[in-house]
């Protein structure tokens, strides 16, 4: 996540970092180099003029909204709903915790509890992009919790179950009244969707076929779009060429970036941050001392 | 499900698989081959000019934007939904296991309840792809239970009601607290819906006269359109209608295909491999060795 | 409900039946006669020439977009809202049936409670379409509850209250333990919701102003485009208008018909053919034998 | 609310109430008499010509798609989610009183809660509209409550409270078991919710600027427009301009009056009938006699 | 929040506050400036003219309508889900008061948790905004609250804490029922859902790059506009140039602004005047005098 505060209107303009133009730079150089030759050529491919107005344009322009306002939406509708797991992981903790200290007649078994929402929310992150997560899982739990995870594929749904198995204890100990066990497993219940939700979005993109048509659309509309504007612009077609290109070629890339939004892009979400800051969080709650907080990198954070 | 890695964006161009061509191509060619004859009478039809411009293609654009814009999002919105409702499943099997493990004081019965929940998942994936489900069934559930399934119209509705059963075996026998019943009920009712929910997509399509109104909106602007371009552009009428014509059924085919979720097309929802996953994770929580996971073939999971 | 499987490309182009044409037929064909009288005139009328080119049309174009847009899927979320509530009465009333066979310790007693969900139901049906259900009422329910629903307004109300009482003798007869009754209670809010969710829609229609304005915009908009077409298409001026009529007038003969969904209209919601599938899926879990399936009617489904 | 038979499609043309024009007649007949000039003095102002095609109009049309199509569906969500609330109100007093009578195990005390109910649902629309309710007070409540309520700020706040004391005394007297009570509560908390949500819509209009941006750029558009038009469709002119400019004012006119969807305009939602109609269903439900039904005047229902 | 009547249309054309004109004057300014520079030289730079049209415009348009859109309604749906999320504060502050009151055997041990969660209500108010809310604590916590929140991070998340003691004692000292406890932290959990969620929002803004890319293309549209319309238009550009920039920039200023919404912009959230009101409804409801309600300054509320 880019985390810089808004500049002013006049310097924005010359942002770099975070303008996506390093990941579209191929392609933009491209296709303003074939309008350069267009425009030099006056539009003659081996001395015959390609007749093209602006007309077509205008008619494919009506697919193009379509599709990237779909993509567009869809991609940021993935990012948001991803951003909303994991403040319901956040929630769903927090209340747990608050149970563990609250219902249970020991609350010094809540211990326990905290160092595996904290591992489940470390351990979620790992899964999530594919790192390995054994270092923090060493520093949260206990060896029988650890050598229980070893070898499972799946560790958060693992310690979801060590979850239900610390609320059974303090059931049998008779520290938790049966009756308020259910407050707790609905708590439990909510965090195994959080867990469904980003395993969900992580393992099903955006149909592949539309990611195909729209690339192909986009990229068939600029390379042709010199042809059909150098009669009627002349020389200022590279430039027209290269500001409409990137607005689509920026969106393009920009929507299968947030698409995916565990990833490590710029623009993803900062699980890092996200899960360090819960940690904290449920920290303070047991009145532990804080972990540092994630600084961003050069204004993004992980 | 269409599974590969993103290609690079020259490659893109020239994907042939999940780019949906080979299910267009009659009606494009016909398109096109019109375009190349009305090309070469110069818009004329028994010596009879066609006086059309591009002016009514634009009006016509307006309705057309609405109709593939609808049908675009709505095949996309039952896409999601569809899948969400499979991510519900997982979430509350795995709910209802780690429950039927760590509320009821003999966890030892949990091996009935996995079974029913297994073979519940397998059970919708048949009857919602119209295949039969009597292997997977055979494999997992106990005589009684496949004896009283067999004959039944709705074998997952009748697995849930065996959820139950279990529920109140338990609780008769005194292992499960009456507290914690609905605890566990509220489970089975969020799997009712998510069975509810795929029933409904399955059963309902969009209303049929909006693929006719859109069907015949497409087709006709596409018929008519080169009449409204030789003019202006010549030559490359051919190739301007074959893109946009490309551009709209292409749009209409992926919706009519991802419409359907549970169907088998290529960009169909992989219900067999999430079935085989949602087993897969049930099987590591009572410690069973999982079954291989199902392998994409030619990048395509079914 | 109109049920087909999709007609090949060709010969959607042709379908006649839910085409909606026959509802709009005459509105289409005075267009018409005005576009051709109009393109016969060259746009004079008494002599004058109407002085209209396409840009009005497009400027317009603007609105149009936005009302029948907003129409548009204004209309479909009534629609697929109307749907998703019939999808919970199923839901529900399965889930409330698996609770009183599985929760109850007197399962015998279920049938008085399935023969109040199935009237309920039904009774929904009637008192959505305004018609009597006075004979689906005497099939099913007893002649006590019958003599105490005849002459009430509500008779789904009604019946949501008499199933409370079912749970209440339940209760005090020992059969179910009070701490299970708020689980089904669950339910029958649910129900009550999916209940007071139909009386909305049915209740409240799209504001009348809205159609009002976006019936005008479209009649003007296509009485006046013979006009503005005539000059630069000529003879073409009818089909064109006829075109773009059709597509307008559809829209609005469509969005008009989903609206209102619990109707008789050929795209309204199959509610007698879902009425009878929930009652055969509660007759399976009790073991009753199935009544026959509605069976569609040259397509349709009422 | 408008409550009327679709007319035929003609007689729609020309309907006069609901059609909002008498809203915005004064702006939309200063717009034409501008148009009426432009037009007879060729587009010049003091002898000068203004220079302006349709270009500048279908670029700005770009902007006044985004506002108004914003304004048209935000205002049109609020409308809805205050019907939705409203529904609400409906749906959770019923189960309320179903709870009430079949929970409890002396139904005669339903009474107290009913009124209490009735009163609440005609509190919260006396509050919504700044009427006076005393009269709708004094016709249901106990002297003692209404004592209590009297000089209060929030009648409908204190109604909730009262309700929940009412559980509490059948819970303190043992007709209503505590393990019953959180069942009753559920339902006091979306009735809770209910009252907020329509609280919400009530004090937060949509931010006062857009309304601005939106309101001058129509106004602008609509007043330039005439120069822009006047060149190319002469005497037409005037009757496009108010085409336009009508479908612009009504829609923004609309938006404005279901914006606020709790008025008395005539496409505000009929809270007086609603109210009316849910005292009604809970008198059934307690075997009481139906009030009169509130009758449409000039097909308007308040 | 601007809270002000409506004003009459025509006046409403010359409002100045709330136009948002004064946020946005240096460029617009510049914008014109420019605009009357190349009216002047007839669109020409260093005596060469540019040969641009509107065409480009148009063309562009596409993804300014896609980028802008987005902008618009995510930034509206942050504000409005905001807005929710304090509504929700009401609606569990309120019920948590009610069931404090009247499950509770001693409703005079209601007042520490109303102090609670007016406290609640006020820091997260004042962590939001990155205030000091030490007076606000003051005035309504015990010293022994006091004490313990003093050098924590996050307040309100130990208020929530806090009150899940509240509860605990109650249990403990048996006058709040176990079986009635988990109705109120069914509550403490949507109550810990609203904060979570305004964290959510205050801490992940839209992605920058969008902000970066839709601000880029608005300031070069509108920097090349004047060559494309000088040659059309002549001296109605500068007027034209201005209208359309005011529209882009509003829109993209408002849109920075209520993407943030806890701010003290004027279009933000009224948080103060809100937290007083819940303050207020609390206060009522165990019969204290309420506190002055906020009072608009020149008609904003903050």
């Amino acid at each position: 996540m880019i985390v810089r505060p808004r500049p002013h209107w006049l310097r924005m303009l010359f942002v770099w970092r975070g303008s996506i133009l390093s990941d579209i730079a191929p392609q933009l150089i491209c296709t303003t180099l074939l309008a350069v030759a267009v425009t030099l050529l006056h539009g003659q491919v081996f001395n015959w003029k390609i007749p093209l107005t602006f007309v077509p344009f205008s008619l494919i322009g009506l697919t193009l909204a379509i599709f990237l306002g779909f993509r567009n939406s869809t991609s940021y509708a993935r990012y948001w709903e991803a951003r909303m797991l994991w403040g319901s992981l956040l929630n769903e903790t927090r209340s747990l915790l608050r149970q563990a200290l609250t219902l249970s007649d020991d609350p010094a078994r809540a211990q326990g509890l905290t160092r595996q929402l904290m591992a489940f929310v470390h351990a979620l992150r790992h899964q999530l992009r594919g790192t390995d997560g054994d270092a923090d899982l060493r520093r949260l739990l206990a060896p029988d919790d650890l050598a229980r995870l070893a070898g499972t594929r799946g560790k958060p749904s693992m310690l979801l179950l060590m979850m239900g198995e610390w609320l059974r204890e303090q059931r049998r100990d008779g520290t938790l009244a049966p009756v308020l066990v259910p407050a707790m497993e609905h708590h439990l219940g909510r965090l195994t969707e959080a867990l469904g939700g980003c395993e969900r979005i992580a393992s099903t993109p955006i149909p592949f076929t539309y990611a195909v048509i729209i690339h192909r659309t986009i990229y068939l509309y600029c390379l042709l779009l010199p042809f059909g504007l150098v009669d009627q612009i002349g020389v200022m077609t590279p430039v027209i060429v290269a500001f409409i290109a990137y607005t689509f070629f920026a969106l393009e890339a920009l929507g299968a970036e947030i698409e995916e939004p565990f990833g490590l892009a710029a623009n993803d979400l900062a699980l890092d941050a996200m899960s360090r800051s819960i940690e904290n969080v449920l920290r303070e709650m047991i009145g532990e001392p804080a972990l540092p907080e994630a600084e961003p990198q050069g204004f993004i954070l992980n």
